[in-house]
């Protein structure tokens, strides 16, 4: 099995969920860029953001994910009940390999447990969903020069399916040259499991946001800058469900990773590009 | 509207739909690479293979294909009883507007008729998978020098998901030289929509093939050729549903496009390319 750098030093992506399983590691997960990891720990394995539902609308929230891929790329789907993500890791499991969880009922947070063993039901499936943190790598490894600003919530329209509508959320990036956002276009372009390329180059006001110094979503690894200039500013789906999603505060019970504590998966970045 | 080649002259991919559900056109889909056509003209639109289910078994399908995207990419998914594929056709309606349908009961053939009215229900759900007619298209529009074999039942496993389980069936493309088969590799990977990169490099025989001379399901372009040689022979996963596949036995009614009549999308091939 391959590694994962740690702050101890690198560990296997099995190792890392056992951990999380028994409680041991319930914080962010490791960064793939740990300072003195050795040249094989560069190697960094793909991180899901986490959706539970009923199957009573799984198949709507399957519709609502294939007609807004650039923001909800579906990479693996349980079955009704089976807590285990065949494609991305066949021996984890979803209840419990998350270091946290935010557990939704009818739209309001009700518990941000560790584990979701007591909201598992026989009809529940999950959906693990690309996360754009894993291009993020992709641009790191590159040598993208760039800051993350934020994630916001937008006035594009993301095509509706029966129960699910609303809006979608962004990430903006600012690059630091015209190369470097190009390059950036290129890389995520090879990565259409996390987001694809940009939704927006242009004005953020465009995209109704308003103040990029305030992102709905701070990813917290950067400030967000103040922004008078959108040159070299670009925009891409993100995974988040928009608080306008309609749907989700329908639904009985909605389960998601707790922002940051997405799920390991034994498959590298890499190895999910489409070129 | 843009236009595609015909034997008369261009026509829209609407006015070519509007024509096949009056059943002027039952025949096979006209060739993007009619002699004479316009410049304008090479430009091609997406055809795609289509399965038309009820809603009982849709997420087992959504499913088997998510795990075996290499053959079944999913490029379109109507709602239970709508006819109308939003992403790729929002004026068409499956039901009519392909030349012509198989429907199966309990894995049998039961009828092949022009439009599928009689056979649509409220639970009826469709989906549009990718068909390499496309990237054949590609190819040839890049020059590459090959000829397409056929379409081959494989002893490669499908993942399963509950109902569905089988083996892939897979084309097989000989290429003039290294370089044209590395070219194909390229252009192929650009077009996931369209099955994407080849499932197999090597030896037919290793991946269950008998004898490359008898494909299962000719393609009806090319003679099958006498195979002595594997080299510059490459295989892809195909979206055609392999007579092994189980779950198809037990469904009251399933429906496919007869083949070669596939649905003609609004979308142009290149349009679909991930870069």
């Amino acid at each position: 099995m391959s590694t994962m750098p740690t702050e101890e030093g690198p560990i296997s992506p099995a190792e890392l969920r056992r951990r999380i399983r028994a409680n041991e590691w319930t914080g962010p997960l490791p960064s793939p860029r740990t300072v003195g990891a050795a040249p094989a720990d560069s190697r960094a394995y793909a991180k899901m953001n986490l959706v539970v539902l009923p199957l009573a609308v799984a198949f709507d929230f399957v519709l609502f994910c294939q007609r807004n891929a650039r923001a909800y790329a579906i990479a693996d789907i349980t079955e009704p009940g089976s807590p285990v993500p065949r494609l991305l890791a066949p021996d984890a499991d979803v209840r419990t390999d998350l270091p946290r969880y935010r557990v939704f009922s009818r739209g309001s947070i009700i518990d941000e447990p560790h584990d979701i063993n007591a909201y598992w039901h026989a009809d529940s499936v999950a959906f693990l969903i690309g996360s754009s943190s894993c291009f993020d790598w992709a641009l790191r490894t590159a040598g993208v020069q760039y800051e993350t600003l934020g994630a916001y919530e937008t006035a594009l329209p993301c095509l509706p399916s029966r129960c699910f509508a609303g809006n979608m959320v962004v990430t903006a990036r600012r690059f630091a040259s015209s190369q470097d956002a190009v390059r950036a276009i290129q890389i995520s372009s090879r990565h259409p499991a996390f987001h694809g390329a940009p939704v927006h180059m242009g004005p953020a006001q465009a995209i109704g946001i308003a103040d990029l110094a305030k992102p709905d979503y701070p990813l917290g690894t950067m400030p967000a800058q103040t922004a008078s200039d959108d040159t070299h500013t670009l925009y891409w789906g993100c995974g988040i469900l928009s608080a306008s999603l309609t749907g989700s505060a329908q639904i009985e019970q909605l389960i998601t990773h707790y922002p940051g504590r997405l799920m390991v998966t034994d498959r590298l970045i890499a190895e999910m590009a489409v070129f």
